[in-house]
């Protein structure tokens, strides 16, 4: 059921025309009315939602009636490494099941579909009294939140979530319909899915076939899904309005000034820093050989994918013309607070998160080091703090547990510790000797925590005793831990006397970190109230995961007086890696040297278009005004990382695979008949 | 004139047999002669000390009569690099000169050989008053090292140089002869210089052919050397005594367990945080084409290499056996001190020593990024400081000069302005980008001195008008700059003005660091006063980049149950090529395939021995008992990275390049009869 609000006011000054990662509960109508003269109807917009699907945290689509899902070759990188041996290796080799039986299944892999959105702003307020303190607001909140997301009986086979959104202002519950059986149909081999490598990441023009096409199962057999998109054979068209669903994960555009500048000062440098550490730690171990680099490989790409991403955005927060407009909008919020009796709860909101902002600050190396677990860089360590919390949580009331263990979200736990996926101990031991080294770094070696965690050895020592002593690494081991409860744990397993010896510091650091990230939810909603005020409600949230509705123009740009066009056709990619000598990453796999003849080389490869997408959006569905599919978006281009922090469509593009391209490659350079013939079946 | 100093009284009890870096006026005379039986002649020491030569730091050696030197590939790289154009890639093809005429300049490189030792200990120390604060003995001392360096006329042609040993004990002046001439013969492809790359270094076994053959030049002649080292056809034998003599840069064995704490827990976590850091940003640049891998080679190499011997070295800093026997031999020295009333004024020597340090711990991050320029990462940056201050040094008598600036050092400064290498807008520009954000990150945006070098730009922004508006990547334009003094500097140039702008605060940093070095000197030397009373002079100092002399066996080594074998046949290589399917970096020249049926494939090509060797040894001579060559040391393996702080025979070996495996691969793979002949040229 979709709530939709027919009204946009005014658009804020500061606002672009295409600007926005919009709620499906609060459409761009007039905007889209107006500028584009399209007026999208509510089973238009239903059909789009039911269609996007949430893949581990990022974006596909429902393709055909019978569950098959396209999302990016990049997304399914990690479950295609789960997948792989030292003998069969998906990621480098790809995949084609030409039968139902040759589909493989995922392990570890859940998708999610949106069913229902529903406004609770209200309730989950009314549960906050006026004068509580922050520590009592955060638990009233806890509780009334857990209250909301049991299972309803009205829904059977949905699970509910209350998601924040404008930094705390509206609270909504969604309910999803879950699918756990997934299986792999197709997977280009990585060589073409990232062609140019983190060299050509975040770059235009861009030659990538970044696919991968999955298949939703139930009960064994292909999940029959009512709401799927047309495949458009034609493609993405220059000038052409298009519209792209999917979860950006997280932008800062609403953030205060002195919550930027944390960012900036203190959470961006750290993060690069642990990045950059690891991915030099990675690099050099894949280097070593074929077979250490499969290992590495999805940690690898992860890696630098978020350093590029985070360098840049990092290069947007250092430039005085983002801060300064930034700066402006603040203080034109704030004068309108200053000038209006209705908004005074407001004026001093700006002050509380700058108050929060210092005390999280003071909290902000310990809570990353021991509760997001940089010191403790290993799978085989999630699994211990995992089985550890899981079970000293499922003994309190679901409005007392930490969120991520509250009943609805269990299922999720159980299925990634179930799920099988190959263990390394040479790896593991390097990342966790590597992290127990920053750890010691960050506290000193005489710290507490630290002489506990290391218990009078060296970081190598230490993590070598841990990760050959363990038997974490065995799913039928985890499950059993699971089920067991407390009673189970008592077994002696360094890797659980780990999470256990620092769950007391971790949880400490966590609380006072959750207390005042409430005081800034409470500052934030009188904000929200200041900017509704002002701007009415053209705003939409600052992306936190949830489904998103963008739009935009495929159009190209000028770079340093040159024209980069729009689209990219298949003759480029040839050029490409002949002009690089085809030296890796621009080396080409044999399928696409051996059918290079076949190809109609004008086809459209990729292209860009001006839609406000982040991270979190690959995979998302491009689709055209008659919401048929024309690509699947996979990345943005290396103006657009400063989108996290603010919008711009000047240069900023964000870069799709195009739907005839796809085509074109699963049929002259794949042969995947049946793959192509089920996607442009007429009637499913 | 060598003084010998005929005596070894007792070994301290941790010492190990093949520990040392001997000076060649301090040879382990009864160490040789009561365990291997050897007694070499002062004629055998002079010989081989008057062979070896500082290449730009590291090491090398004569290898004929006519100046034909023999050092590493990896020593010279980076000159390679300079010579090399987009057309001309020395480092990736290598290089060979048939005849003299085709033998190619070397840009700024430098050689100097040791001719003459002379303690001065006392004449220093007698500059130096009791009772002076530690400034007033920092200049005094400052002052009688420039006066004892000023040319003297009975030593024409000879520059002098006064260096510190036992970290403050003793200073000795040494005088060397330089050539500035040099030229380039013969150098193998990077390929086969660095098989496996950063993967297989500070690794073993190990196949890498890393020689570089130069030659020395006077007046526009192969200059004429009287002592060169005779070549061994044979080789290194397996439990041969070898000696190896070269230029080590750097170990921290004598300093204090608080040095080493700073060590452990600021320098080497700060550093590594650096060179990880640049690592990502230049292997990222570099993978982007064939000409960006080209420019920042050199670059990228010499920085995995930093990375990964300070990863080792941080992981023994880490290991508490390492340290409890650091601790272990500190308490022995204070108990000494403690009993022993001749050396009361010792007693307190590892205290002021921790007070320095913490002093100098208060000052470091901003020495760090002003003074070292790790703010300013750009060789425009370099040369633009070179000028400013040697405009500024060069009005003040020599006394009072900054060290690098004293009369003695004016022609290396000169040398490095004056040589002609390209410099990349692109390249120096991103480093330049880089580095100014590490300075924001360190100090924060608001810091004075981060306003004045950012001027309201974003580092990018900042970086790229500096290196684009710059005349400074012009060798002509830096030696009229040079010669102009301050009256030619004042011409607008923005890296000029740059430099000038932090040129007061780097300044003030660098004073209060050398002013409590200097604390820390006077107070090793009263601890070196203790070590000599307990062990009598048995002890060599740390090294420092002075010319040492370390001895060693040929042996393998027994690691997890396996035998690692002393010497690598050529065999070896083709079969790790193979096993790693020949990807880069284990691909091979084709040079090497072409020709792998002429070779004898049981020939060494590279070996291992206990010889006591650290960074700045490579390129160093491996000579037998007759002082003939039998190889060329390159690398030392992973075991060995902890000998920075404390030696170790158990795994630790040092590595290097056979001479018969020399001598094949000149002959069968690259046909170089005429630089055979001159090496085996019986009467020269």
């Amino acid at each position: 059921m979709l709530l939709l609000i027919p009204l946009l006011r005014v658009a804020s000054p500061e606002a672009k025309a295409e600007e926005g990662m919009w709620l499906y509960n609060r459409p761009p109508r007039t905007l889209l009315k107006e500028r584009y003269g399209f007026e999208p109807s509510p089973a238009w917009l239903e059909h789009l939602q039911k269609s996007s699907v949430n893949v581990g945290g990022a974006s596909g689509e429902f393709v055909s009636a019978d569950g098959l899902l396209l999302s990016n070759q990049h997304v399914a990188s990690r479950t295609l490494q789960r997948m792989s041996t030292p003998e069969h290796n998906y990621v480098r080799d790809g995949f084609y099941a030409r039968t139902l039986a040759e589909e493989k299944p995922c392990p570890g892999l859940e998708l999610k579909v949106l069913m229902e959105i529903e406004d609770v702003t209200e309730r989950v307020n009314a549960a906050v009294q006026p004068g509580m303190t922050d520590e009592a607001a955060f638990q009233a909140r806890r509780a009334v939140m857990a209250t909301l997301e049991q299972d309803s009986p009205e829904r059977p086979g949905l699970r509910s979530q209350v998601v924040t959104l404008y930094q705390g202002a509206e609270y909504h519950l969604y309910r999803f319909k879950r699918y756990t059986d997934v299986r792999l149909v197709f997977a280009p081999e990585e060589q073409i899915a990232f062609f140019g490598g983190d060299a050509d990441n975040f770059e235009y023009p861009r030659f990538d076939l970044d696919i991968t096409f999955l298949r939703a199962y139930e009960n064994g057999r292909p999940a029959r899904v009512e709401h799927f998109l047309k495949w458009s054979a034609a493609g993405a068209a220059e000038n052409e309005l298009v519209f792209v669903s999917g979860h950006p994960a997280r932008t800062e555009r609403l953030r205060t000034l002195a919550e930027l500048k944390h960012l900036r000062d203190v959470e961006y440098p750290r993060s690069l820093g642990k990045l950059k550490r690891t991915e030099v730690l990675l690099a050099a171990y894949a280097k070593r050989s074929g077979e250490n680099e499969r290992r590495a490989r999805a940690d690898l790409r992860g890696i630098q994918n978020g350093r590029k991403r985070r360098d840049g955005t990092l290069a947007g927060l250092l430039d005085p013309a983002v801060m300064a407009r930034k700066e402006a909008e603040e203080q034109r919020l704030r004068s309108a607070a200053a000038a209006d009796p209705a908004l005074s709860a407001a004026r001093d909101a700006w002050d509380r998160i700058a108050r929060a902002q210092e005390e999280i600050a003071r909290h902000s190396q310990i809570f990353d080091l021991l509760e997001s677990g940089s010191g403790f860089n290993t799978t085989l360590f999630t699994h211990a703090r995992r089985l550890v919390r899981a079970a000293a949580e499922r003994q309190k009331p679901d409005s007392e547990r930490l969120e991520e263990f509250r009943t609805s979200s269990l299922p999720s736990i159980e299925l990634s510790l179930a799920s099988a996926q190959p263990s390394y101990n040479d790896l593991e031991t390097l990342k966790l000797a590597d992290s127990l080294t920053y750890l010691v770094e960050q506290l000193g070696l005489q710290d507490p925590v630290c002489m506990k965690v290391l218990a009078g050895k060296s970081p190598l020592a230490r993590a070598t005793e841990c990760v050959s002593g363990t038997k974490l690494g065995s799913a039928a081991v985890r499950s059993q831990l699971f089920a067991g409860g407390e009673a189970a744990l008592t077994q002696a397993d360094p890797m659980l006397e780990l999470a256990r010896s620092v769950d007391a510091e971790a949880r400490a650091a966590r609380t006072p970190v959750e207390v005042q990230r409430e005081a800034i939810r409470q500052a934030h909603a009188q904000i929200g109230k200041v900017r509704y005020a002002l701007y009415g409600p053209t705003q939409y949230p600052d992306a936190s995961g949830t489904l998103r509705l963008s739009l935009g123009t495929v159009e190209g740009y000028r770079e340093n007086d040159v024209k980069v066009p729009c689209l990219t056709p298949f003759a480029g990619l040839y050029e490409r890696a002949a002009s690089q000598e085809f030296r890796p990453p621009f080396d080409l796999p044999r399928n696409w040297i051996k059918n290079r003849t076949k190809l109609r080389l004008s086809t459209p490869l990729n292209f860009v278009s001006t839609a406000d997408t982040i991270g979190g959006n690959s995979g998302s569905p491009v689709v055209n005004r008659q919401g048929e599919l024309v690509g699947v978006l996979f990345d943005g281009n290396i103006h657009s990382l400063v989108m996290d922090v603010q919008y711009s469509d000047d240069l900023a593009r964000s870069v799709s695979v195009h739907s005839s391209g796809i085509l074109e490659a699963l049929r002259k350079v794949y042969q995947a008949d049946s793959l192509v013939k089920e996607l442009l079946r007429r009637s499913q």
